[in-house]
């Protein structure tokens, strides 16, 4: 009883009362975010309390104040310094999701300013700074003052956040990835959210994903994430507005790390695929509104007149890259053949992201290597024509003993019809509130 | 993913099973079991499953499973060398409970043998090691072979576990206390059985206490948690009965350890308060009926002819106690008065136990060293008539500061009235099944 005299809760009344579905008090929520980052509350009771919200919820006082105590266990950022308003993109994540890399420079180019935190990936979903670390020279890490200097000079920055950023959300995440309280949406709401508030962006779009490669496989609760992270978002006062996007067949023709670069690129040099060109202007439209500049230039203008490619190349550059140099490429291909003649009917996200991961574009544990020549490369997306022996995708690794593992991956995943199979529309939703 | 080469299972897998209200497989639950045991299992993981098992419940395969899981971490004893069947019984706990220390004597006196393994107090219930520690000399820890030679002796043994019984279960017990875990069904019911079973008696008798003094305050769970023990016993073999007991009035006259001994050797003597010789002389025969013994003495004789006496005090010598030396006395006293004439209405079992815990007679955390002389000492029972100034109660401690917590525990804990109020019935039901 030697805490009782000093801490003005024990860990067990919070367990228990989230336990009997009782509503935890604002003292109590900041007490319990508080206690967990300095220690005075341990792992196992953490855990026992995320369980106890994973299963018996969280109402919205409840969620945006946990959203708030994680913000406050670290420093918040701000741009105010800035002489553009600043606008981000957070994407749940999904197979060939590369968006990021183009939408950044496009805004930049368009006129606001994006500080984009981004992270590393885990499982069959890619991570942005795998990607652009696929760059030879690239730096993920930066100073404070480093993000700002990038970010003033080029519009656009994207790096990983620092350990002051929200260290509640960093503890908290590492312990719900191995006691299987990931799932869970008021906890994946306040997580998301409390770094993108921290970060210090004034606007902010949500790419929230669904389908069988996303996170969220069901669209309404993936709809359910949407609203309750834009309500989060604009009690913060972050103007917030959220698209639940399909995620049931990949995006573009890549999925890997280099792979993706490339595919970037080619839309930022005014080309690539119509899936990926048309959600990075989608996306760079709402980040625009949001931040009060819909009047100035069109992100499809910015990506033909190469004034985004330009952004690209300074911003790549200012953090240690060459843009012009080769991209790695991996060691060994292995083409998937086309078995008859007719359309591909379907091509299923997740078998295609787990294939990547298998090959070795993705880590199984946080701080894994991952290969950056590694992943699925697509020459067919449903409804095209195909021929019997002609490839449907390469993939590519630098270590072979895993194509076997990929092909079963991707072993029921693929099929070859008279037409497609119906799928979702890229954009499901538009949530404001 | 070093340990997937030789682990069975992941523990997130388990988790989310249950979390997902699936039902755990035999293999599942007996490598979480053994997988924890050693240290392979975290424990925010297994924190985060048992929060999942006490919100979605489990089947009555898991729990026997789960239960035969904890017996399989640890030792199972054997008493096939005993010339006598053995019988025991487990009381869930309550305020004044010191049936334990008339009834091994009792049942012994009457032809049985007693393997009594007891633990001791956590909160406002007893345990019958701390009371039985207060006789001069007793000691509780005894080897495996000291256990025998008590048992082959006397015919009643009332001894610590030792560390090597069910290992799992005490890892579990100190993991639940700090996590909000103590409160499921399953689990109680796994913890009290696993030792109960690898104790190795043949018979069993449940004493599951139900009213504001017990753990389970409302009868149809304590019925629940009845049936339940009841079904683990049967299926592993032990001849097992519960009976559900009052405990919304203290147990006798007395609260507090020194105290509880005094009152049981006058139930040995054949006096003593009528609540605790009659729910000792219905245990006891359970007891006999139990282990096929029927036939034999009758408890009531036991008491009144001096055997069951005799069985104590050689039961007292053999470990280490002098069963005629002075028992503590706690050095300061205070009295607690009628207010009025009348009847005493009621006595709340939870408000005498409080107060005697807060006396200094109970412990807040494991490990705690309690007071043998405090306790509460009551005069009247609720339906007793009382008399304005005259004493219903006296207050014991060593430490006097301690009187005023312990008087506002007892502060709406009892009334005078015209008659008293409505009670439970000392035994409410009998589950054989």
């Amino acid at each position: 009883m030697s805490n009782i005299a000093t801490e003005p809760f024990a860990a067990v009344e919070i367990i228990t009362a989230k336990r009997d579905r009782k509503v935890l008090s604002d003292p109590m929520i900041d007490w319990v975010i508080d206690a967990y980052t300095r220690g005075a509350v341990a792992d196992e009771q953490m855990s026992a309390l995320l369980m106890a919200i994973l299963l018996n919820g969280m109402n919205a006082n409840e969620i945006a104040r946990w959203t708030q105590a994680m913000i406050n266990s670290g420093e918040r950022m701000n741009w105010s310094m800035l002489k553009r308003p600043t606008t981000d993109k957070h994407s749940t994540g999904g197979v060939g999701d590369k968006i990021t890399l183009p939408l950044a420079p496009v805004v930049a180019a368009c006129g606001a300013a994006v500080p984009q935190l981004s992270g590393r990936g885990l499982g069959h979903t890619g991570g942005t700074l795998d990607k652009l670390e696929s760059i030879p020279g690239w730096r993920a890490s930066l100073s404070n003052a480093e993000m700002l200097a990038v970010l003033d000079s080029c519009g656009a920055v994207i790096c990983a956040a620092n350990a002051s950023l929200a260290p509640a959300d960093k503890k908290l995440y590492a312990l719900r990835d191995v006691t299987g309280t990931v799932e869970a949406i008021p906890l994946i709401a306040s997580s998301i959210m409390s770094k993108k508030i921290a970060e210090g962006t004034g606007a902010l779009v949500l790419d929230v994903k669904t389908g069988s490669g996303a996170f969220m496989t069901d669209p309404d609760q993936a709809r359910e994430l949407a609203h309750t992270m834009v309500r989060l978002g604009l009690a913060a006062g972050v103007k917030t507005v959220a698209l639940v996007t399909a995620m049931d067949v990949p995006l573009g023709l890549t999925a890997g790390n280099a792979l993706e670069v490339r595919e970037s690129v080619e839309v930022l040099a005014g080309g690539g695929p119509s899936d990926v060109v048309e959600l990075t202007i989608t996306l760079a439209r709402e980040m625009l509104a949001a931040a009060g500049m819909s009047g100035t230039k069109d992100p499809a203008d910015a990506l033909k007149d190469g004034s985004a490619m330009d952004v690209w190349r300074r911003m790549i550059k200012a953090q240690g890259g060459d843009p012009d140099a080769a991209l790695p490429v991996a060691k060994h291909q292995q083409q998937v053949l086309a078995t008859s003649d007719g359309v591909l009917a379907n091509l299923d996200a997740l078998s295609v992201g787990v294939a990547a991961w298998r090959l070795g574009a993705g880590r199984s544990r946080q701080g894994e290597s991952v290969q950056a020549g590694a992943g699925v490369e697509l020459f067919a997306k449903p409804g095209d024509l195909v021929k019997k022996g002609e490839p449907i995708m390469t993939l590519h690794t630098d270590t072979p003993e895993r194509f076997e593992r990929a092909l079963e991956a991707l072993d029921g995943g693929w099929s070859i019809g008279e037409k497609a199979a119906p799928r979702l529309p890229l954009i499901l939703d538009r949530i404001t509130e």
